[in-house]
């Protein structure tokens, strides 16, 4: 028989269906308060039962789950479950991509409009109760607006600065593939050939060897003096100490960070103060949309009913 | 002979347009630096000789222009110029309506984003080096935008909410006219229905007596209380004090003021400390853009050729 240990957190209706979906499982609701990837959750007895488990439980816990047969994050990201000894051998792993799009994305644009508009330099003048106009502001109209990932998220991006007037140009690894949005598309070791002709740099990459460090000293220095640089993916794609240096020179129109490395960004890194960096504590995704949470949960049913009638599982890693 | 008084600020080619515009007039070309209404510009006698002026000259210095006939502003109202004893009786004026809507539709829908992802209270947290999250967000997909006033800067900044998924609601005079981006169209007087059912409330209207204190005490209360307010029109329509003690209350998301009352806003006024209230200096207009520069000249050209021609001006007032 079934176990599965669901740690979503569900409306009623929600539940219902997730209840009559699994009418001959014993179906453990263990609902979390935030799907932050912070708290232990479940007793050891709840792991040692599971063939199934909804959401991201610790690693450490999940590792304590020999019957586990199939676990369904409501993270994009899965590296924790794929280091050795946590899932069983034969145990199918899932991820949540495709949820977390139309949040991220959004976050990403409204950090790039605040710096065009140079909306935070406007908040410093208002803690000073001062009235003062500080000139030139940027539009999208006509910018070249680049993009290096071009999945869920960067193709949700794309549409957003293209109904603004810009034009957008994609990179990943497999050129042949077009993505909504995407005027032009080019393989990622492209990359040297676009930065000097882009207005905005978004990196929605994910962390791989080849991602990791990509935006170094020399490559920022390629981009257009009054470029924005943007980092959506995860931090390692960028050397945060090289551009806080060539930002503190002037290079840049501004840079939107919901990502660094290392995270949390220390408290005395240079990044903090640089005038033109606007730095958000990794939030574009999470469940801060309510959005995200109902994208996650329907993935989480859907790949409840396919795993119950031995179909495929959609975003399997493993 | 016409004596054109030009304060426009113009490039080259530009400048060669309007010169080879005017063949048999003298062109006085006084460019500003700025076309800020501050500085007072062109000597006396200029202004004596003037039968056109094109741009925002101050006022007092326009009443010692006996010959005037038309007057072209760069704003796009021209209050000022119709105060008793500013033009010749029988003098045209014309405006620059028209020319800034990209420009104060892009610096609202900024603003509200702003609001949207909280990036102003992160920008708080960005100054104590402090790396914590905020919680829920909001998104325009299916969110209901009120647009008071649905000129060009309302129907474009309509069409920009559009297309991050929204329903736009314009209120009009003549809500007979439709504009581009507007679903659903009503009369002003039907403000009163409509302010409990919109999630963002956006006023672009022109100083005037039935729009002053349009937004008082009473009518904020019956906004939803997750709601937010924008002006981009004239601080006049929002009674800033009730709104700041509405908001100190809790009451609303946030609101965005570009325009206050008076301006600049008093340094002691609560509004400044009220958390979730973006004030910029009045900034959205004005020639922060370069597009909007363009616009103002463009208009001012083809009305130059249409006033040389004997035909009728565009954007006439009087």
């Amino acid at each position: 028989m079934e176990t599965i240990l669901n740690f979503l957190p569900l409306t009623e209706n929600e539940r219902d269906k997730f209840a009559a979906a699994t009418p001959n499982a014993v179906h453990l609701f263990r609902p979390v308060d935030s799907m932050l990837p912070k708290a232990r959750t479940g007793t050891d007895e709840d792991y040692a039962r599971a063939t199934v488990i909804l959401g991201c439980a610790p690693p450490e816990q999940v590792a304590n789950a020999p019957r586990l047969k199939w676990l369904q994050t409501w993270s994009a990201g899965v590296d924790p479950y794929l280091q050795q000894g946590v899932l069983p051998e034969s145990a199918m792993l899932t991820s949540a991509v495709g949820a977390y799009g139309q949040a991220v994305s959004e976050h990403m644009f409204a950090t790039l409009l605040s710096l065009y508009k140079r909306l935070h330099l406007y908040r410093n003048f208002q803690r000073e109760h001062r009235w003062e106009e500080l000139g030139e502001v940027k539009t999208l109209v006509n910018a070249t607006v680049l993009i290096a990932g071009t999945g869920d998220i960067g193709s949700a991006f794309a549409r957003l600065v293209k109904a603004m007037g810009a034009q957008t140009v994609g990179l990943r690894r497999d050129a042949s593939k077009c993505a909504e949005g995407i005027d032009e598309m080019y393989p990622l070791s492209m990359l040297d050939d676009w930065l000097p002709k882009a207005d905005v740099v978004a990196l929605i990459l994910p962390h791989a060897p080849e991602t990791t460090g990509l935006m170094d000293a020399c490559r920022i220095a390629t981009m257009k003096a009054d470029a924005v640089l943007l980092n959506g993916g995860r931090g390692t794609a960028v050397d945060n100490t090289a551009l806080a240096q060539a930002m503190a020179r002037g290079h840049l129109w501004g840079a939107g960070l919901d990502v660094t490395t290392p995270e949390p960004l220390p408290a005395d890194h240079p990044l903090w103060t640089v005038p033109n960096c606007i730095i958000t504590p990794h939030v574009a995704g999470g469940e801060h949309l309510a959005a995200t949470r109902e994208r996650i949960v329907s993935i989480a049913l859907d790949n409840l009913h396919h795993y119950l009638a031995g179909g495929p599982l959609k975003n399997r890693i493993k």
